[in-house]
């Protein structure tokens, strides 16, 4: 047996309904989530999911439209100046490999801009679905150069469409999309950014930045579960692509069309994860919109950053190009230090950070992102001062 | 504003905080599913739902692994005789078109047999693919007939797959996976069944059935929340198909070995609905297993029954073909019925049950599966009783 122990809703291995010998106790409140989601988020949000909507029904169907119109307007959009929004069940990668498998016609052609993990999932997408691609890569500590995606752009006209990622969350790297869309646009090429860890966080002017596809996921900054993900895209560009799609879970334009005929999802939709986005929503805009979340996210990661570098330990990216949503730190050379000892000591101490993607540079990563105050950075900061001492590493670090 | 109002925890639409005039008040406790899913679940199913996990945590992950390792317990299957379990985010449709984008080969052809409109879904999954195929069709209440699969793999020897949908929740029919299963194995092809609303309420021979892949989903008779489904397939036949995957989210190759190298989903999974359905495992086993849980919907399925037919209702299937799942209802030919007020003043009461999905049928339709026990009938059929009666109809109807 395994799962929740009786009573103590813990979700900790369980054998024979009693806790094994060597299985700690269950602590009394969940660990912090310092990641890049899924995040710690708020009691009320998981406390929307103790009902069981039916999927046709009107009352649950009247919260997917309530959804559906709060993320427009979230990102400043309206359906009147031709903007939509498509929730897609899955992870975010579902929403983001959606698009493509949606909108790029048979011969089309995408141009990738790749400095991290997340780029390089999108050229794996494209290389599933045999969509011819060419990558423009900068090290992964550097944001996009305008100046190349022009010159790629000039060069190769057979590019239809150019992809980025917002925030990288590999290294918390923002690149930057006004100048990337605006050289897009003005090849006259479709703009599709995978906005998964920004969009809630950071403002994102659509209209200025030549969006035509972007895409963010329900566990992400607008701090719900995950279980889907959405795009927000303007309704022509989608639905010019009717013909295309290489799925029918992954079609878009069948997914909307479904919306618009009966406000339904087309496939059992994750009706918890939704009541809980809804909450969530209503809470974002409780605490003063994006703006108010920016601030906090900021003063969150200003209070890791200086408690960090307290210790000793050095931001792996410049302070321009890093995000305020998730910092990766040099691996400290101390050879005493152990990611894994690192790590399960933290955990123990009910605080998750995350291990670092780079393919070059040892790091680990914390995200600020969820319902984490500065408080919490405080607490993780001093536990790792903790941490690092009860190793034997020298502090502050080397 | 949208979502839950001010403590009552409920999913209504809520403007300005306040409840519009015309809405009514949330009720004490959520309305009963009599549908196909999302299902009514325990209490203690949502209630694990209650925590934030970190997707690369161990103990996480070690939730995932008995997930794993209990659905193969549930079907009869072991590791040790070649089975495996892959999980996969998104609905049941998700799980289904997955094992088609991944194990079909570029030259591979799918018999598909259809009665129903989940049969005619894989056949719409095969064209977006652009996957050859052939439809076996049989009238939506006549189950499959195995000398037309012979005949159709004697003649053709192109077909490289058979799929079929075990219990079409269209009507709730039945359809012989024996029988057919050993048809295409003794013409060598692979045999896929889309389980979807049987697997847990009935016990489902693998190997005599010769199944290869099976699909079903969180939010079925496991009854555990929706968010995402499972394949139990084996594994050499799953693991001979790595190079064909049209989709990376979709890709059950690159799913299954990433939890084979680390324990993880590649991209973010569900965490609340894993959660969710670890305690459904949990609590279906507590049952008493499969067995137990089939005589508890039979039970309920009887009860409907016989409540229905002495209000004069008529199921649409012969009771050879019928499932104990859902039953599908001819519609009463009384001119005073209309399905939208029967189903608004059933809801009203509590009740929400399913319209039709019949191509040439006017039907309504009523599940039975989920945490529901015959007293919860036996109460629908006399709302039923009421309704009808309210609506003006002659009850026995007609």
């Amino acid at each position: 047996m395994f799962g929740i122990s009786d009573g103590s809703l813990r979700f900790r291995l369980v054998k024979n309904s009693t806790p094994a010998p060597h299985a700690p106790l269950p602590a009394a409140r969940d660990k912090l989530l310092f990641t890049p989601g899924p995040l710690t988020t708020s009691l009320s949000v998981k406390e929307a999911m103790l009902h069981d909507a039916g999927s046709w029904d009107v009352e649950f169907n009247t919260v997917v439209a309530g959804v559906r119109e709060q993320l427009l307007k979230l990102a400043g959009l309206s359906r009147e100046e031709g903007w939509e929004t498509v929730l897609l069940q899955g992870s975010g990668t579902f929403g983001v490999e959606a698009v493509f498998q949606t909108c790029v016609p048979p011969q089309g052609k995408v141009a990738v801009l790749a400095n991290g993990a997340y780029g390089e999932r999108i050229v794996q997408m494209l290389k599933h679905a045999r969509i011819e691609h060419v990558v423009v890569r900068s090290a992964e500590d550097t944001p996009h150069e305008p100046a190349a995606l022009d010159a790629l752009l000039t060069q190769d006209r057979t590019v239809t469409h150019v992809a980025v990622v917002h925030c990288e969350t590999t290294t918390g790297i923002l690149n930057p999309l006004e100048p990337l869309g605006r050289i897009a646009r003005k090849h006259g090429k479709l703009f599709i950014v995978d906005a998964m860890s920004s969009f809630g966080a950071l403002p994102i002017a659509f209209e200025s930045c030549c969006i035509d596809f972007l895409i963010s996921s329900a566990n992400k900054c607008v701090e719900g579960v995950p279980g889907f993900s959405f795009v927000l895209c303007r309704r022509k560009a989608l639905m010019a692509c009717e013909s295309f799609a290489r799925s029918l879970s992954l079609d878009l334009c069948g997914q909307l069309k479904a919306f618009e005929k009966n406000g339904q999802f087309r496939f059992t939709p994750p009706t918890h994860a939704i009541l809980a986005f809804a909450q969530a929503l209503q809470e974002l805009e409780l605490e003063g919109g994006i703006p108010a979340r920016e601030r906090r996210y900021r003063r969150n990661h200003q209070t890791l950053l200086e408690g960090m570098s307290a210790l000793g330990f050095r931001p792996y990216l410049r302070p321009a190009d890093q995000s305020c949503i998730i910092t990766a730190f040099h691996t400290p050379s101390d050879p005493k230090y152990s990611f894994e000892a690192f790590y399960r000591e933290l955990s123990a101490r009910g605080f998750i950070i995350y291990p670092g993607k780079l393919t070059q540079v040892d790091t680990f990563r914390i995200g600020n992102i969820g319902r984490l105050f500065p408080a919490d950075l405080e607490q993780l900061v001093a536990a790792i001062g903790t941490v690092m001492k009860e190793m034997g590493c020298a502090v502050p670090v080397k």
